[in-house]
């Protein structure tokens, strides 16, 4: 069935007022009275709905739905800018994977250099492909997107976590393989954690030891090497497996 | 250091041959006398080897070198004939990911209908694909390609594998979360295993059945819902995470 996210909070009647969801819902899938829907409104619950007047886009709350398919801890993957379209890939295959937010920040060895006006045009387009992602994989929440300008004020956001993890090329070559299943076993539910990816070229040995400075883990995820926007895939799923297949 | 595949066995001294790997290497890195590579030939092992003349694409070998960046089972992915270039993805990023194998056959559900012709075509793109990543990951092995034309031949060669995957959107969605877990914690070094995903449209009840018939188990992903090209990374990367960072 169709999910849509929508704003605000539940009430038993409800009118949509998002001219993309009622162009997807009215003009493309041409919903009629009695249609149902699934609806995700702020609170990160679906709901049952169905339309009770489509020309005015009113919809009645028919139940709750016992489905939450976040992942039982909230994972935030922050990648130092990549080339290309790769964050727009990330945008998309993480939000299917259950990241809770994209984060992206001007590493020293990222090539690409973007301005102010750059990133808020990329920052809509990625939030437009993490909310496709999440009403096509079902998500209860969309991912949120941040694009920052300074690495300083990456920085200062850093001390929120309960864990933080630097995806370490070297650390996968030196056959490093313990640390992230170890602290992976020891997660609680609701742990926020952070893991920090560098850009094509890695991550800088100064950037290492501020990151490290902040309670960063170095961790290496196997012995191949990955593409920058390969390996936070992995980690996603190695998160999934772990705490939702082996629970 | 910049890694090539070589056919053949290894001899003390090796003559380039392959025009591609010599336009690589003489024309793009310029590699000239004293220079060291490392070559794979046909027995997986990584050897260092130096440029003795640049002009004859002449290498010495050095030594053999101890990495095997190999998943400890060998793991054959089979699609069923997704849309656009989802198999050139899948390519690109199951050899990252440690995939020993791509197949793909005609499945019930898939919408595109490739001829002998398309899929030979197809065939040799994806093998220049899995050849760069395979480099470029530092693998030991060049997955191998196979599109089979006919539904009946994929299904002869069910037989070869130990244990064979079939990945259930549905199973994912009713929480089948065990299976995987359990038969990941089971295998055993060297054993040859297959998962099938279908095209975006799904597996359908009778392919269910025929795999099941031959020993395939529903397994699930995870609660959320991922596209055809995205579930085969979730289940390489737990591959890895359990057999290689839980070990």
């Amino acid at each position: 069935m169709q999910q849509y996210f929508v704003a605000g909070q539940a009430q038993d009647v409800v009118i949509i007022t998002d001219k993309d969801t009622i162009k997807h819902m009215f003009n493309v899938m041409r919903l009629t009275e009695n249609d149902e829907v699934v609806l995700v409104f702020d609170d990160h619950v679906k709901r049952l709905a169905k339309v009770i007047d489509s020309a005015e886009h009113r919809f009645e709350i028919i139940e709750e739905l016992d489905s939450n398919v976040e992942l039982p801890i909230e994972v935030t993957i922050a990648a130092g800018f990549p080339k290309g379209d790769k964050l727009e890939f990330l945008a998309q295959k993480g939000t299917e994977l259950g990241m809770a937010k994209l984060w992206a920040f001007p590493a020293d060895w990222s090539v690409v250099k973007w301005d102010g006006k750059k990133l808020a045009k990329k920052a809509d387009k990625l939030a437009k492909i993490t909310l496709g992602a999440a009403k096509q994989s079902k998500r209860n929440v969309i991912p949120e997107v941040t694009l920052f300008e300074k690495k300083a004020a990456f920085l200062e956001e850093l001390e929120q976590f309960d864990r933080i993890f630097i995806a370490y090329e070297e650390s996968g070559k030196e056959g490093e393989t313990a640390i992230l299943a170890r602290e992976l076993s020891q997660m609680k539910a609701g742990e926020k954690i952070l893991f920090i990816f560098g850009p094509e070229g890695g991550i800088s040995p100064e950037e290492i030891e501020t990151f490290e400075s902040k309670g960063g883990l170095k961790i290496g995820l196997g012995p191949r090497i990955m593409r920058a926007e390969t390996a936070p895939l992995y980690a996603l799923a190695s998160i999934s497996y772990a705490l939702e297949l082996m629970k």
